[in-house]
């Protein structure tokens, strides 16, 4: 095989190539410094100039507005399910959760731990192949926010719009965030946990609005889970997991360097064109997602006949096209194909998928 | 100056270079996987292997019996500090605390917001130079558990016996995990966030016996605060810090080819030597901790003329002795020389503090 495989992985997945290459020099020595980007004290002036950088670098590559916050946390994504309502749903609250798959009823489950919930629109019966119509939608009528997965990894669908709710969008991007531009002015909050699309994982991002965060409570939830603490010490109340802010720097870098969101956007869009045209035309394979939902992130897809697939995943690991099997709720395979999943390598999948349907077909 | 310094941070601190130059190879293809380590899915193959050989090495450098879960946790030692009174502390029950410097009474802040906290012995009057006498301490009758800091990174200071509580002993490792030999059966639970001597900044490990987290309540907390979930699901219930367990693992290794923590011990005794030896023959300098409870880890020191400190560090710095600034709660100095910290470097601070006495002296 070859030095560097095709590396369809979920999450943690494939990072550019030019950011991995810095890594690498800079675990020995960064910033001619004599010390390892891993070894820096996180208040020493390296790390301070790491830490802005890659705020303000994000903000440049996001256009965040100015009285959004940016706050770099520990836990990933799973952990925001729990500080959300702790922070943002009062008793005697309701907030809208929308279901569109696992990682969505997992946010539910938590959120009922902590607060009253109400499913506004759910397609689980459908196992999760499109997502909920306007007309599938029901609101409550005074949610204290509504909270949305924007792309489901599992199944591959991916909110091309955003719901219509009148509450406070607060909505978990882990797995699109920064896959093209966002109007961040139309949430409330939005976190990613970074191991898709900016970096390793162990690491979200928040992007929070002032307004909303005032809601926060003052002085009662653990320092970790505060956001507000997290807020006024920049995100080091504690020490930070500085390597993954570095590297989430790194890919923001990347990002600027590629021509920004809107060029990310254009190269996404092509590479899953490449995969999803051919999937529409063959009969062989089966597409997961109903066209009109689908993700420029995750493609989902069987074989028409079952006990081909576990077949097609093992000659696709040999042929270097690595990681490609489904999640195991649904079976199948998964192509997950981020900002740094290369255009050649949607190119090479559906060669292989050709020979494969012609070996097979 | 040499390509890497002698690096003194208190933490993240410096790591062993065998270590970074393994980790600069994997980042960009681990296993010839065609893959890099950050790049891996967590329910893959190489990562199984990563965290199975990271929890067996650590279980067999330190010696830690069946009966105890190692639990690799995100957020830091910080969210620890929570995470022990939200699971063991339960309402009408009361821990008992030593406060015996920064950390400590941070995890006494922390512990409040969910219970009750007793001060079993303070020596915050005394600038936290030594740590509480059995004369000072105070346990309560019935105590739910006996926490304390084993090493104060701020003062330079570190518990060489244990506390003599008969409560299940907890124990905010830290700055001194994996120093030297240590007696698990002794303890309820350890814990430690990584970025001193076994890894990354961000993560912590925690070592449980069962009978402790079997006291932990069941379903009611946050998936990624509860022991119980954690240790259910091989501290992956969500994508954990992947890279993080990856470098900790690197470090076990590391530790078992010295020799093990008896070599270990034997090594930071000889680092810590040479300092003290210097420190407590010179009237230049003057140490923070009194010698019966001084630190293997972090040696605090001042100059006897206050105005020289700057002085000190600025030109320690220009001589390649980086991040040698004590914390700013004390002032002065502090060289943190942990396990990755080579002897050359305690050589090179005491020809430097010759020097530096020589001249301004």
């Amino acid at each position: 095989m070859s030095e560097r495989a095709y590396n369809f992985s979920a999450g943690p997945a494939i990072l550019p190539e030019p950011v991995l290459k810095q890594a690498q020099k800079d675990i020995w020595n960064i910033f001619d410094s004599g010390m390892g980007v891993l070894e820096l004290s996180h208040r020493g002036p390296q790390f301070d100039r790491i830490l802005a950088e890659a705020e303000a670098d994000c903000r440049e590559v996001g256009n965040i507005p100015d009285n959004y916050r940016v706050l770099f946390l520990q836990g990933g994504a799973t952990l925001q399910t729990a500080m959300i309502p702790m922070s943002f749903l009062p008793a005697g609250e309701t907030a809208d959760y929308f279901d569109t798959g696992k990682w969505a009823s997992d946010a539910i489950k938590e959120a009922k731990k902590f607060g009253t919930v109400h499913v506004a629109g759910t397609t689980k019966e459908l196992k999760y192949k499109r997502l909920p119509t306007e007309a599938e939608t029901k609101f409550s009528p005074d949610a204290a926010y509504c909270f949305f997965v924007s792309n489901n990894t599992i199944y591959g669908t991916q909110w091309h719009n955003l719901p219509k709710s009148r509450a406070p969008i607060v909505c978990d991007m882990s797995s699109d965030f920064f896959c093209r531009p966002h109007d961040f002015t139309k949430y409330a909050m939005v976190y990613a946990s970074a191991q898709k699309n900016i970096g390793p994982s162990g690491q979200a991002i928040a992007v929070i609005s002032d307004e909303f965060l005032a809601n926060a409570p003052e002085g009662k939830l653990a320092t970790m889970l505060d956001y507000k603490v997290m807020a006024a010490q920049e995100s080091r109340p504690n020490t930070p997991n500085t390597f993954a802010i570095y590297l989430m720097g790194q890919c923001f870098k990347w990002i600027k360097n590629f021509g920004g969101l809107r060029a990310i956007e254009e190269y996404n869009k092509e590479k899953a064109k490449i995969v999803y045209d051919y999937l529409d035309n063959s009969k062989f394979f089966i597409p997961h997602a109903e066209k009109q939902d689908r993700s420029l992130m995750n493609i989902t897809f069987k074989c028409a006949k079952p006990e081909l697939d576990e077949v097609f995943i093992d000659q696709a690991e040999n042929a270097g096209l690595k990681t490609i099997a489904g999640h195991r709720s649904i079976g199948g395979m998964r192509a997950s194909i981020y900002n740094a999943f290369p255009i050649e390598g949607c190119r090479a999948l559906v060669k292989f998928m050709k020979d494969f349907e012609s070996k097979h077909g």
